[in-house]
């Protein structure tokens, strides 16, 4: 993941929920990779440092386990930038020219007026097949919009198998169904709109911001029939309150539960869902060196492996 | 240099007699680049360990000192790949395409049968700039055909230094008017032409090239006057014996010297020029552990240089 900044509860519900989840059947590599955030963004690099520091703790305080997995720095391991090049050399430029998120996001962020149309830029999948076969994943956890970028990884590690010898097993994408949370006025969630809730909210901040949610405009008495599926907190309390929620849905309807009350019941669930979170949150801002140390840590035990994927390749390569 | 096959005399007037003279004015650092011979053959990489062997052998016998100078293998030392990543993440995409030579090469090898049109072969200047500046170097020098090479990596420095400040020296160009050698046969010296003189030939070896060397065809008795511009043994004598070179040209066109005296006389200096080549050849070939030795210490070498720069780079990128 691209160390952006701090998470809002739809970033969560994004990837790091399954994440979680996944730490229990996998043995799990979780990489910070500074060095894609350059490849939008070069300009103005001052914010990485901090970015790297805020992702590492929502990461720890959502429970991703830095004993169980390896959690680490992408730029720590020179070994993504060695397999990298050693890629690029048999990874035909259409290849990557085809790829068809790479027109589209090269207008986009045009558009935004960023002058983006780098050579990194272009080898971003290249940098991101490096990242996965580095450590022979099998499996990847992708969002949608990522499976052409993994396709394309499949394709260049089925390239260099076929010309230096089987060292890589094919990564499989593991589609995540994530589901999408709305920001508190019902559009996208996302800090542009400033309608979001952080994942670092206290429970005061929570309820302050789930007070100011948009629910049905149609309900001006709490006795008014309400219609549940065009209500932000109806969407949040089928994330956050699955139990509940049918018998919230049809007291709505019926009108025999008011917003204040729906909206409170909500609230108290996102604050107990997020209560380890915060727990675990507070220890480490007591423990400033601590997230220093797991990623120093991390970075050792993920060169362990690179350096031996290293090996392998450039015997096969005749570079050794 | 990209390590290929072993080196013929012409190979040795292309640059490295001018590395011999450069490293009594220079602190150098030679490197056998590896990794840029993948950009124009990747498909069977088997040579390689051998053509890294042969061209350390060459550079030494030649008289290049390891201990002045820094000579080493670039793939040993992996910063060069961190670098090239980072440069690619700042160097617009149009600059590598407009380079004149990628157009050419890419059409030239294409029509050779050889599939080579891959990001990696793209790259080759971006890589060559890594190569550069990752040493500080100050002075490059270069063939005419690197010129726009070079002034490719100086445009990607200054950029770079416009970004995070100025860590890197703008490397200036060296250019060297290195004497272009013909075959024996005449046309220019190539072993695909089956007309070079290698550079690891014997004394009898060298004797036997020069005896077959064309010479001024009108020639039939040797009281014929000879036309020395049209000879080949005559250009030989113009590089290896520029003390006798008027008087063998005067005795040619008065018919006072004969072709097979006048060959006589060149291998003899040839002989006496690769003289102390031999020596050296001989020594290494009989110690067959030193030419590791060397390029191990080179290696080690360039990698505390090469650290320090990264350190000073990723400190200016925020990546530390
Ligand atoms: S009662 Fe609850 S679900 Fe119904 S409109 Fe109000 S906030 Fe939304
Ligand atoms: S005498 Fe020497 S220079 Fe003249 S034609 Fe013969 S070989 Fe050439």
């Amino acid at each position: 993941m691209q160390p952006s900044g701090k998470f809002h509860l739809g970033n969560y519900f994004g990837a790091l929920d399954n994440w979680i989840k996944l730490q229990h059947e996998y043995e799990c590599i979780f990489s910070i990779v500074d060095l894609h955030a350059l490849t939008s963004s070069y300009e103005d690099t001052s914010k990485i440092p901090e970015n790297i520091q805020n992702m590492a703790l929502d990461w720890l305080s959502a429970g991703l386990d830095p004993e169980k997995n390896i959690i680490f720095v992408q730029s720590h391991v020179k070994e993504h930038a060695e397999l990298h090049l050693l890629l690029s050399m048999i990874t035909p430029l259409a290849w990557l020219e085809r790829v068809p998120t790479y027109k589209d996001k090269l207008q986009q962020l045009g558009l935004a007026g960023k002058e983006i149309n780098t050579y990194g830029f272009l080898g971003y999948p290249e940098l991101m097949t490096a990242d996965i076969i580095l450590y022979k994943a099998d499996t990847v956890p992708v969002g949608e919009d990522q499976i052409p970028h993994l396709e394309l990884a499949r394709e260049i590690t089925r390239r260099f198998n076929n010309l230096y010898g089987p060292i890589f097993p094919e990564p499989q994408a593991r589609l995540s169904k994530a589901p999408t949370l709305p920001g508190i006025d019902g559009r996208k969630m996302s800090k542009s709109y400033g309608n979001e809730i952080s994942f670092s909210a206290t429970p005061d901040e929570i309820r302050a911001r789930v007070q100011m949610m948009v629910t049905d405009p149609q309900r001006v008495k709490k006795t008014d029939p309400g219609h549940p599926e065009v209500c932000t907190v109806y969407a949040f309390h089928k994330i956050f309150n699955p139990t509940e929620v049918d018998d919230i849905g049809a007291n709505c309807r019926a009108g025999t539960i008011g917003c204040v009350a729906c909206k409170k019941r909500l609230a108290d669930r996102i604050v107990e869902f997020l209560a380890d979170v915060h727990v675990r949150r507070q220890a480490l801002e007591k423990n400033p060196g601590r997230i220093n140390e797991i990623l120093t840590d991390g970075a050792e035990r993920a060169r362990k492996l690179a350096a031996a994927t290293m090996q392998e390749v450039k015997q096969a390569m005749h570079l050794v």
